[in-house]
């Protein structure tokens, strides 16, 4: 694997392209993005030169699509007639039903294998981008069969995720578009909701400030901007409207509870959780 | 004001006469509370002495009641007859009506001023004390009327509270109870619920692996003991149902609108709040 064609070169595609770097590889990093973007990958230095997409595309051995869900989605329909025979296409959306959906439709040449690297920060663009990003973080790949771990190429991405510190778990699509909508929608979508009441009852800032960290720090999700959620939403819908029931349910049941035994049971059921979290 | 009394030397407690003496207090703190926080507030220079209640009340010229809500209630049912005319007693609860409440039943030879410090850390006891706990925190008072604030007790605490660092806020104890409901509780419940449910719906620790950092922050609260929160609940029921129930409504009208320019006014609202929290 000599070429890598990032596409989408934002946090994740210009940290993709660092950690490549920091971890030893050694050929060509290709960016396929907006001109202020290139020029912050560029001037990074992670990315070693900018092209199109055919042409990047046609020289590529792992093209790599960092873009929002809806342009992924959007690159998929259009990329099959470019791509080499042999490279591998992933990408790094957060939903996984929809993109690989999507490549079983239109991508016939060569192979496509979908990712999420649970990696982020609060702010986002190719100018925030980070060597060690991935480092410590999950990073899912969504095989839809076990044999398409088997490929060379697709061994290749397996051992440089580990490279660049990921650590990696299979899921199918569905699974993982379950899962995360516990694990990430759930919790976005509890933090917007809990801003969006507190700002909708109490008047600032006197009344704000009668806070403590706590708030501060549950609140921190609902800075995240609607553009990076709303394709999230879409693909993922089904999911989320079922971890929004259950999340319902639970908050109905400690408000019936909240002077009885079964609310300490729900706090200890709780704490074990986040306790969980942090080992 | 020459001498303090700290009733029940936990964190707050501990924090407080730490406080009072990195600001210059040169008269005597003394602690009331069990053997083992005493040992630990001496040994961090939190208090000079310790007394059982009845002598500490006899001599002090501020009671500052740092127990947990059920204790402070208690304490109110037999402080009146120890206490000298002159001093002021003051608490450290988290809510306020209930407490300000039997202060108006019980104490009759002295003044009572509710309080609140929107203070604290995730490690409890008297060990956990630091003198800057309270500095840049918002630190509630909560007369029934405005007068209660004029006398000199009420002023001295007042000048205090600034030379700790506490950000001065007055509100009624109703008014406080339900702002705090929001900024607090709510906050404290939807984290628990969050990570009740995500308990209940992944199996660790495969899945609960594939998460990012939002989750961890969304349920630092949920790491909170209930022991902290059964007396907040069963005395500020009635506004945590309120708060809890707008709060589901709120969810509720994401789940119906998770394709909708709804969501992201939605988002654009609670993102304004998180910020502002940040200011």
């Amino acid at each position: 694997m000599d070429t890598v064609a990032i596409v989408g070169v934002g946090l994740i595609g210009a940290s993709f392209g660092l950690a490549l770097k920091k971890a030893g590889f050694k050929g060509l990093v290709i960016g396929v993005s907006s001109e202020g973007a290139i020029r912050d990958a560029r001037a990074l230095g992670a990315i070693d030169e900018a092209l199109p997409l055919p042409e990047a595309a046609a020289q590529a051995d792992l093209i790599y699509l960092s873009q929002p869900i809806g342009r992924i989605l959007e690159t998929l329909r259009h990329l099959d007639p470019w791509v080499r025979p042999g490279a591998l296409i992933t990408d790094a959306g957060s939903t996984k039903r929809a993109i690989v959906g999507a490549a079983g439709r239109h991508i016939r040449r060569t192979q496509f294998l979908g990712g999420h690297p649970l990696a982020g920060k609060e702010r986002s663009g190719a100018a925030e981008g980070e060597a060690d990003l991935f480092r410590g973080r999950a990073y899912v790949l969504t095989p839809s069969s076990p044999g398409e771990l088997e490929t060379p190429a697709a061994r290749w991405l397996v051992e440089w995720i580990g490279r660049i510190g990921g650590v990696l778990y299979t899921l199918g699509p569905a699974e993982h578009d379950r899962v995360v909508s516990f694990t990430s929608h759930l919790a976005q979508l509890a933090s917007t909701a809990l801003a969006a009441t507190v700002a909708e009852h109490l008047s600032p800032p006197g009344e704000l400030a009668i806070s403590g960290p706590g708030l501060a720090d549950t609140t921190r999700l609902a800075l995240s901007p609607y553009e990076v959620w709303r394709d999230i939403l879409e693909t993922n819908a089904d999911c989320i409207d079922a971890a929004l029931e259950a999340f319902i349910q639970k908050l109905e049941s400690l408000r019936e509870n909240l002077r009885t035994r079964q609310m300490r049971d729900e706090f200890r059921s709780a704490a074990a959780l986040a306790a969980r979290l942090r080992r």
